[in-house]
């Protein structure tokens, strides 16, 4: 889910690439795969004009449905939507203590927090420029606030570097800052970069990196007070007659460079990762659940869909209730609008063409696990001063996020305990959910000990198990995009296809919404045609 | 007020000392200021054993003054504080509708904002690391929300680069990064710095220079999705159809060091200046307005200190109610600790020895100056997506800040419109409230035009017109700290100071706190040493 889930799937992905194709192509891939940026969303969208009585069958009450549901209905046509789940959302969804959480393979979990704790096992942060998204939390009166994304006192690990202690990310940015300030100081010095620097702007770059890499007089990154005010000091300063401070020594960059930790450094830096990101008060999954309440009956929940068929007429959609699954269902439209993550819609027999079928078919989805763990105390508020942001591991368990409110609060906390892709989460998926949160807090308490004596309970979630998305978001090739993105995208006769598979902004649900106005803008602009045919 | 304002009056400083001793005496001196750094606060403090019936008088009811009352008073002392406000907190202040405020000269300014906005003339932000304000506002049950300092949709600004038009600062980090980072490639692969980088390293920095710095395989900081992924793209990825990108063009080395927007680039870098740091919900003066109910009636108000006079049997305090001036009225006690700030308490007599009293006249004051603009819409999140943080620009306004708070709220929103120092601040100080207002409103608009339609209403306070400062923070040179610093914090008699300005994180409520907490510690031990012989 998001950025960095993509971000390390494409790793894998690139990976692939990378083996037959070389770098050349890996890079190309990697444009392809356009995981992370701005929503075009420009304000709400126009429908005006709908025939008189159209109506709309929408399959998927997740972001993309919900989106489309309560534009349709505005609009004026008729709408219903089928939704699998018990619930509204999607991956849109918080697990709050009472909820219970069945997997495919039948595991059933029974979150166990305490009241106003939550983990979310999808999305969990909207960046600013996610437009779409956000005015739809506007207009539903969804609370947003902040969520930090890179906290300087958070930290960055190697389990094979600097003895497996955690570095502070500070130290590291300050420091991989400093030493590249020196270095080409040093060759901007040398008068070997006369080439590529006019001697107007030698001085200046020179003056900037002095003060941009905290560099002494002589261009040289050591133990000062000015690196110490940006990677922290041996003593810190204070009040009084105990007050004077005392410089940290740096890193040196070789181990920076073979710990790999400035890996880490530019998180905050990309685009959907930049401040100021955002979370809705009490839970991403607030922002479902105020869509459901929006649309009410309007959404038929626990509804399987088993077939879509399509005539020169209208939609037909078969399905069952989870609860009685040997009644076969109907429901009939105009139109549809199909939601239905990828690797499940494979499995549903419907009568589109090639085009759309292939498509379709051409999307892996991304194997992702979060586990959501329990303390006693907030151990790493008050031992550690971390409030918020995420800390970066090479274990298995890749992030471990700090929750983004209740700070300073006294009492139990929730962390993100890991939030798991690749090979990894292959096999944290094979394992039972039980097993899955004891090897997270194995692997954690190399980062925080605490965890062994603070423990309380924890849930785990992977995506590959999720009997309502059979994965975590899809995962574009840029040879699939090139050949199937558009056909995925086109309507086919009487039913379109939306989500966030149906994106450049995979994996967020800014892509979910995007999608969904392009394609019912589109949808509309059919209806109205034949409409006026009619 | 904090680090900006220690940075600019630092920058100050530090050019009256360039302009004759070099750059060396000025790397020195920047060193020397120390005005950004974590607190050493380890706790509460521990005051066993006080003397039976020994009492202490407090003068000053700011956050220094405060946290000896508060932690005297625990300890078992009688306590005694007297404050020239009709209100508690210092400099700990929220201006809110209905509030008005007096400043020397007599120029009264009544705020007219809206209900729940506000705007803090002096301390705004608390970083992670400040420990001792932190943990008092947990004890006084003060909430914390998150503070965005950077914001990388905010503008760095240079009234005299790229057409006076505002850059969002994504774009210059991302710019610098990406040349810097090309430049030192070209380096590292023409060899130019074998010496300074092995064999075995310059693989490994490359590497992570085209990662950092999102270079291109040839190791060129050109127009690319990835490069655009952090500094933002021409047309922005989306959903459906009309989704593909189309990548930005990046701003070229030279025009970025031209208009010294490289200056604004590490502002989040900075150890005062990181993630996480935060505000009291409701404004910073929530800190204050709490102590105050804590300490109820042991704070006089409206206490105007006239003379401080101490012999071998206690101190005694002469002073005049502000609505009654012609009367003195008298203090007593056995010890005193005085939070008044230097340019007040400079002009008040005391007894204590020459090397106190050159101390307390050793050490200038900031001028600075912060106005608070009302506007009929939150025009910067609803036109441009600026949802907190800070745009800098070389105008004399310098920080145009956010408000942190009711993000995505309709209705009015007030922005802190300038901050000012230096030179311009004596400038400011100069004019009536109403002419600030007016002055920064002109500067803003070149930022935002906005401003002209949508201004409301506007403060405006310039501490070195206030009464109760004089000032804003103490500014300590290399050469006054080694002269005074000590013999400022060092008891005299019966008469210890504390303050900001008695510490090494001078601007920073942490400094007051911490500084009080030592001066309180080493008199209590006198008090005991004392009580022991009596």
């Amino acid at each position: 889910m998001e950025r960095e889930g993509a971000s390390l799937s494409r790793r894998e992905l690139l990976r692939m690439i990378g083996i037959t194709a070389g770098s050349a192509a890996m890079y190309q891939a990697m444009d392809g795969l356009g995981l992370a940026a701005e929503s075009p969303y420009k304000g709400p969208i126009d429908l005006q004009g709908a025939p008189q009585g159209a109506s709309v069958l929408i399959l998927g009450a997740g972001i993309a449905g919900m989106t489309a549901a309560y534009e349709l209905r505005n609009a004026g046509y008729r709408v219903q939507v089928l939704e699998y789940n018990a619930r509204s959302g999607g991956r849109n969804w918080s697990l709050r203590g009472g909820d219970t959480y069945t997997e495919l393979g039948g595991f059933t979990q029974t979150c166990e927090f305490d009241k106003d704790l939550y983990i979310n096992p999808g999305p969990w942060r909207i960046p600013y420029h996610h437009q779409g998204i956000l005015s739809y939390a506007k207009r539903l009166r969804v609370a947003l606030e902040p969520f930090f994304q890179v906290n300087y006192n958070a930290y960055l690990h190697s389990s094979s570097a600097f003895g497996g202690k955690p570095q502070r990310y500070r130290e590291i940015k300050a420091d991989y800052q400093g030493h590249v300030a020196e270095l080409l100081a040093k060759a901007t010095r040398q008068n070997a970069l006369d080439a590529a620097v006019s001697k107007e702007d030698r001085e200046k770059l020179l003056e900037s990196l002095r003060a941009w890499g905290t560099l002494d007089k002589n261009y040289s990154y050591v133990s000062s007070d000015a690196g110490s005010d940006r990677r922290g000091y041996k003593k810190d300063p204070g009040g009084g007659l105990t007050a004077r401070p005392v410089p940290s020594q740096p890193t040196g960059l070789h181990d920076i460079l073979d710990s790999k930790l400035w890996q880490g450094i530019p998180t905050g830096d990309t685009y959907d990762m930049q401040t100021a990101l955002f979370q809705p008060v009490g839970g991403m999954g607030r922002i479902g659940e105020a869509f459901g309440r929006e649309l009410g009956a309007l959404i038929r929940y626990n509804s399987k869909v088993t077939r879509i068929h399509q005539d020169d007429r209208g939609v037909t959609v078969n399905y069952v209730d989870t609860s009685a699954p040997d009644t076969a269902l109907t429901a009939k439209a105009d139109w549809c609008l199909c939601t239905i993550p990828l690797p499940i819609l494979a499995q549903i027999p419907m009568n589109v063409g090639p085009a759309m079928s292939s498509a379709i078919s051409a999307v892996p989805y991304a194997a992702a696990i979060k586990v959501g763990l329990q303390f006693k105390r907030r151990f790493w508020e008050e031992d550690e001063h971390i409030y918020g942001g995420i800390t970066y591991t090479d274990l298995p368990i890749t992030n471990i996020g700090y929750p983004n409110t209740g700070f300073f609060s006294s009492g139990k906390g929730v962390l993100l305990g890991a939030y798991i892709w690749g090979l990894n989460a292959m096999e944290f998926t094979a394992m039972t959910p039980p097993e899955r949160v004891q090897r997270v807090l194995e692997y954690g308490s190399q980062i925080h000990p605490q965890y062994t004596r603070e423990f309380d309970n924890g849930v785990a979630v992977a995506w590959h198990r999720s009997p309502f998305t059979m994965g975590c978001y899809g995962m574009w090739s840029t040879d699939a995009r090139a050949k199937h993105y558009d056909d995925l995208c086109a309507i086919d006769g009487r039913i379109a296809l939306a989500g966030e598979h149906a994106s450049f902004i995979g994996g967020w649900q800014e892509g979910a919404v995007t999608s969904s106005l392009d394609a019912i803008g589109r949808l509309h602009r059919r209806a109205v045609a034949q409409g006026a045919k009619a």
